[in-house]
Formats: C-alpha cells, sequence, structure tokens
C-alpha cells in the first residue's frame, strides 16, 4: 500500500512539475496559483502541499530543470568552440544570451524566486552555477596562466554576472536603451577587452 | 477656483509620491497599492486616478526621484576622483555599487517596472540613462583615443550593463555565491581588465 501512495505522489509530482513548468514559461513566475495548479492538475489545493512544502518549493523544481537544460546548451556550444580560449567564453556567453531568449521567463525565473533575508541559495542551485562557473573558469586558466587562483575566482564570476547584465538589460527594452541586436557584440567586446592583456592587472 | 483644485492636486501628487516612495524603499515595488496609498494619504482611492493615470506612473514618478539621487552620487563620486580615467570609472561604478546596497528595494524598482511588450521606455527616463552614460562614455573616449564612435557607445552600455550585473548578482545573497565584500573587487577587477589595452580589440 504504500508504495502505492508513494507511487500516486510521485506522479503527482511529475505533473504539478509539468503544470507549473508551461505556466512560468509562457506567464512568468508570478502567474504560479495554487488554486490554478490544483485546478489542472485536478487535485485539491492541499494536496499539493503534500508534496511541495509551499509553492516555492515548486518553482525551485522547477528551476533545476531549466538551469539543467541551460547548462547543457553552453556545454553544447562550448563542444562546438574550438581550442581557442577566448572563442570558447564569448560562444559560450552568446550561447547563454541566445537561451535566454529563447525562454525568457523560465529564465528570468531562475533569479526571481525570493528566500528569506539572509537564506542562501539550495545546494543543488549552487552546484548548477558551480559548474557553470568551471565552464567560464577552464579558459579564464588558460588566458591567465600566472593569475592568482583567487582572482581567478572573482573573476570568473564577475564574468558571469557581467555577461548576465549585459544580457539582462538588452532583453529589457525598457530599461537601459541597449538595442537587442547588439547584446551578441557587446558581449564579444567586452570579453574580447577582459582578454587583451595575458595578465591580471 | 480652477488655481485652488490645480494647488490641490498638486498637494496630492506630491503627498501620494511620498507615501509611495516610503512604500517602495521598505517594502518594494509589489508593495504599492491604490487602497493603501488612498488610506495613508486620507484621499479616496478614485482620486489616486485623478492624479496619476496608474499605478505604473506613480512608480514611475518615485523611479525619476531615485534616478536623481543616483546621478548625483555618482556626479559626486566623480568629482573626487581626479584625473586618471580608468580610476574615474572605478569610482563611479563602485558609487553605484554603494548607492544600490544604500537604496535596495528603490534601486531594483527603477528595473522591474513593468511594461507592455515592445513599449520603450518614458522620456524621461532615457534621459536620465543618457546622463549616466556620458559620464562613462567621457573618461572610455580618454582611454580609447583611436576607438570608433560606434563602439564606445556599445562598450559604455556594455560597460555599464556588466556592473549592473556584477551589483545585481552580488546584492542577492541568494543568486551566485557571489559574496558582497567582493563586489568592488570585481568592478575594479573587470574594468582594469576591459581597459588594460588602449585598443578596442
Amino acid at each position: 500500500m504504500a508504495s502505492k501512495t508513494e507511487a500516486r505522489r510521485e506522479a503527482l509530482r511529475k505533473t504539478l512539475i509539468e503544470i507549473a513548468e508551461k505556466t512560468i514559461a509562457t506567464q512568468g513566475l508570478r502567474a504560479l496559483r495554487a488554486r490554478d495548479l490544483a485546478k489542472e492538475a485536478g487535485c485539491a489545493v492541499g494536496a499539493i502541499y503534500n508534496v511541495f512544502g509551499d509553492l516555492t518549493d515548486l518553482a525551485l523544481a522547477v528551476n533545476a530543470r531549466t538551469f539543467h537544460r541551460l547548462g547543457a546548451e553552453v556545454a553544447a556550444a562550448l563542444d562546438d568552440a574550438g581550442q581557442d580560449p577566448v572563442d570558447q567564453l564569448v560562444v559560450m556567453a552568446q550561447a547563454y544570451h541566445h537561451f535566454a531568449a529563447a525562454n525568457h521567463l523560465s529564465w528570468r525565473a531562475l533569479f526571481e524566486v525570493e528566500r528569506p533575508e539572509g537564506e542562501t541559495a539550495p545546494d543543488w542551485y549552487l552546484q548548477e552555477m558551480g559548474r557553470l562557473f568551471v565552464y567560464i573558469s577552464d579558459p579564464l586558466s588558460v588566458i591567465f596562466p600566472d593569475a592568482a587562483p583567487d582572482d581567478l575566482v572573482l573573476l570568473t564570476r564577475a564574468l558571469f554576472s557581467s555577461v548576465h547584465g549585459i544580457v539582462l538589460l538588452g532583453l529589457d527594452d525598457a530599461s537601459a536603451g541597449v538595442p537587442r541586436q547588439d547584446i551578441d557584440r557587446m558581449i564579444a567586446l567586452v570579453l574580447h577587452q577582459v582578454t587583451a592583456s595575458s595578465r591580471i592587472i
């Protein structure tokens, strides 16, 4: 009996994630509402909270899938990028941009889940981020062979954040007057400039 | 009579902006609700819409003031920065960070007002952004004397977006594992690397 209950729970979990994923992709994170989810899943509102502690947990489960797809696209771009480490950085950053543009609301949701002040991200999130960071720090350590490990760590995070900022403001028509069609060029410009010298200043 | 009505309207406008400014600063943009505003201003909900077309207009009026304060702090930092153009960039970017940290929710609201798909930002917003961009492009044109004007325009926007991304993810504890205390160092790192060569690659 226990396993039958468990199987039903698992099926509902899968259904809820799929519905939430579609809702976030088409209407954004803030459109996630327990009542709508329950209606579409054909379950009681309370049943949702038997599977997920709260809607934040459900949103995080969707984000985990989005992160996975993002990571796969960045990895695929890296596979096609050849051996030049600067090219590798540019190609991955542009893949990040294209994923964000093609999955705008899902991508935004990665950064929109609110946590209580001071609470850090869950482990799986930090692990996914860590995987992305390795994609960046590997070519950086080729470009800057004499860099202090500490500087490489910071530069990795700084460049991820920089590309994120360019993509974020570029895709948001209203924000900064940065035209979308120039996003890839801006990414390449910054990454080429940052790597113009082979040492960290 | 007309001028008395006009004066009352102007007084309510000022009151509403002040209340909304406090609400956004302490609870964020999403806490802005007509009913709460009316209650605190001692007016009917309908009276709000006599003064502002909708809550977005009110939020934009608050953002205009935030932008002004931000611009003033960046300008003050520039005044103290000396003549070295790289120093000027670093000092302004760090002033941007400090403003964002000290006015976190108000600063976030600058980028959170939602507009209908495809609608661009209002003129005053683009003018304020334009003023910030001039602070950046002036030192850049000293650092890169031979740069094509086109490249300078893009690099200006790309660097603004980069610093914005570093500050945004850095201040959001949950996002990217970028420690807050390293934000200033990351900003300096990126800006020094970008300007290490005196030509645009």
